[in-house]
């Protein structure tokens, strides 16, 4: 393999923080002879990816941005709505990942039932629709919402503390063994929370630039 | 982090060859300033893994190892039917990997229904009932056998060839869109037989060895 | 109730042909002291709905269309994919109904195990992962393609004879007993079709625009 | 088509107040130049159907009434326990709908998961079945009861009370986004239910007598 | 306990050759210290079970039956299509067994997938809506039909060879691992068609008993 | 048929206050004229089954009690996690019953939704597994744990009382009709329990024995 691959991890939100914020989070993922992790904002992306509409609204552009980069090896989209998820698969030949996909799939190898801690109430439907597309139905305890914006987890005091109190009730109430952060920015948050928790606890941004640098090794070996 | 955390891979059968082909194959995920990958052989394992008594043989002793080598960041069980998975897990507060499961998890980012290629007819009812068990039996196509033996799939000169038609039917007649190599010998098949299929083919030991990448990487953070 | 209530039938493609033929097809769900039903044709959208991007391109112009006719009483979208269906549920307090879902809901009470007539291969895995999101798995028997594009399929002589062939091989080889046409464009071929095949045949626009003739009728007694 | 069709309701228990309010009921649903709609209750029928025994009682009766009536374009049985059903299939071409089904199946192109309001306790193991038999469990939310009889549900004062405290209950302890009533006799609380709830309720009868019109305008076709 | 408890096993059909013809089979499990088992013919029945309303009519018969003998310990109800399993279960404190339930039971203790050999075509929907209902559709490899009657299978000298055959479609083409007879007139072809499988062959009606056998033993205990 | 058959009941824990309560507790299946049934105690097993070390360290000890013992006609597995069931299944042609997987399918011939009464929370994650496994997840109602040990369970005063306390909640909160004991040591319980809760209490033990005489008597007709 003469290059380095690329693996393009694009924030479909215009929030930079949480670009930021995950960029750093990636670290422990970067190598010096591994693939290089570059980490974008979608440009013209809402502020955060809350309604359908939002959802929607970057499913193409997420596609023009991935039909641009074909020089990458594997792109990541990093919002737990895998917005765009297989429109962006449809455009390119290299694996496209999503982050809740491919933080669910994680947790599965980490626990029996997974928990999902979701930042608002509005986004339960749509991801409870999607655990059912991906047959994973049987496996899926319940998801709970912080009932914040994706701004106030990504910046806010109390997040860590309301995210353990979520996770609690998710282990209690609904007996799950294995945790999904449900959204982008909550990277930091990951470590203090298993350890309050005393189970696994998945980064589904860390799973999926992790699926992504199996899949582009592979290809280059 | 002081130290490089250590993935310990581990062919619980105590064919050596199989051993070396796998660790071969994971150069890609050997990265400077990433987790040491160790690969070793059981002892007293059996020669391969073909019977429910070759599969309960091992896991104790599977246990046993992972006791003794409590310094490990991460383990992976380099055997399609994951022997001693829970009891290892039970055993140690490192994660556990196994490359059915890792395999199969990983295929479901990669394509929508899943085909296995497995070396003999002995083991496809055992693997059925193990996708009931990880609910993920309506992504399932099916399985079909090589009708070898792992050593003879190991060695032989004629086993991409099989490799190829098996796949072909798994994809016409049951309707696959992803492949998962249903053995730890055949990571050297994996490039040409994606190649020959149009279709992602997983390797199951490199998608083990990637989830222990991130996990210790994560842990690590 | 003071005025007719009205339902929008919004073709996603820019094909007005197609449009044309479900207008006429919708007659008999045309009653003179019932909602009036308006079919049109999305400007913009691209002239048949095959790819996943065709998809993505016409949820967010449907979206606006819904959000412009705030007055009708309910909306149909009529393309076998579903395109925008929950972002326009997001967008309106009236009722939305996809072909696609009130077409496999209502073919459930015909028979047991449903099959789908499909135009073309490329849209397999998407119908597929939408029959599973709806959780009607265990009652899909399969879908077979024409091989024929939207547009031959419209137009073409030997529609009919080729959907007879594919309907029985749905029923032979998939042991379905009830039929979906999946796609928006094969209304005059229902009747004839139900005739030579002997069991329900189900046209997903009639379908979708009697459940939106429940649905008004019964919020506005 | 020369005549109008005709299509059969009807009320297995012999309670002729229950008949009556959803004769009234399906006022929306008669059109001038629609089919004809005509209720009738089952001679011989027990007042109430609440046991298994009750069910049966009605299976060979309704069956009998479905081969006098072989005029009718379609039938519907308008009882939650959808008695015979499939026997009445078997005695005629004419396509025949139950309300149990029909209403479940129209819930689910109007949410997410379902929740059903039944009348007493002694139904529910039945209705459970019943929801598992046809394939729809995945969509299930949960069915709490009025404990109330038939009558008195029909009768009572305090009916739309009690139906908006377990549709709360529903909603929240449950997590359903859609109701269905599990009952022919509560049509009337329809409206003001769904008022008070925010979510879509359904009447069943009227989503089986709906998607009855469908079926006949289409063979009419 | 005083008395030895009493298993009444009633053939709902007519045809006295079939209950002569399980009433010898039951030899086996006549014990002289253990419950009694009698056959008992439904008077009035159909002379076979075959369409619906043939199941639907004999479910009151046998309600009436079980509560007229209301000193037995257990009931089985002796025809595959477990007609009137419930309304009997509703009319008394002994247990009742149907057998199609406890055949399928059994079956999935003795192998991973079960197929059933059918009588004739006509029973085939009504079975795999019932696997449905009992929650068992992921272990069920699929049904076959002999093509014959009740009546031609009980008598036929050709039955057997049939049985061969059509069980060697279900173990090569559904990938069944043990057979279940599905009729109540098979019995005396379990044995000979277990070794010309070689695999498990289920006699529904001796499972049945055998539950009973249970049942009643550890009621008395 | 010469000689009696035999049913061979291995408590894999070498606790033989255990195996002396279910032999009492079998004298309801032991015919003059029916199959020999011997308790034994697994030599070297450990004193209590709790944790998937101690299920894989009796599975090979298993296997080799079952291949000594040939000329058995059915084996019993006695302890709740079912150890060694496949492993056993491979080393002989005659039957192997677990009491977990008999138990639960017993279960589902007396109600619709089984709960299970497990001794302590160790082993809950286990047995859910293993009812996906089975592929009986939808008749699923919940586990509880009495918190107690295998020999304080065995052995206390206050045994039954909780059994009670738990299956009321089993009953109640998960929504159960029918209980199986999950525990080859509680066989005494069984009858007080089942007159307390007034639901259907299954044994495992007596389920395993009792399918076990069904096969042997069957293979013997």
């Amino acid at each position: 393999m003469m290059t380095r691959p690329d693996i393009l991890v694009v924030n479909p939100n215009s929030n930079a923080v949480v670009t930021a914020g995950f960029d750093a989070a990636l670290a422990p993922l970067r190598f010096s002879d591994g693939p290089a992790i570059r980490c974008v904002t979608l440009e013209d992306g809402p502020y955060g990816v809350e309604t359908q509409a939002d959802v929607e609204s970057v499913s193409l552009p997420l596609r023009r941005l991935v039909e641009r980069e074909q020089g990458a090896g594997a792109f990541v989209i990093a919002c737990y709505s895998d917005p765009g998820l297989h429109v962006c698969r449809e455009g390119t030949k290299a694996p496209v990942f999503g982050i809740c996909e491919a933080g669910l799939l994680t947790a599965l190898a980490r626990g029996d039932r997974f928990g999902v801690i979701a930042i608002g109430e509005g986004t339960m439907a749509r991801h409870q629709r999607y655990v059912r597309q991906m047959g994973l139905y049987e496996r899926f305890a319940g998801e709970r919402p912080l009932k914040m914006s994706v701004a106030e987890s990504a910046a806010g005091e109390n997040t860590l503390a309301r995210m353990i109190e979520v996770g609690r009730d998710l282990m209690r109430l609904d007996r799950c063994d294995v945790i999904v952060m449900g959204c982008a920015g909550m990277s930091r948050h990951r470590r203090p929370l298993e350890e309050a928790l005393g189970v696994p606890v998945v980064d589904p941004v860390l799973a999926a630039v992790t699926m992504a640098i199996g899949a582009v090794q592979a290809a280059g070996a």
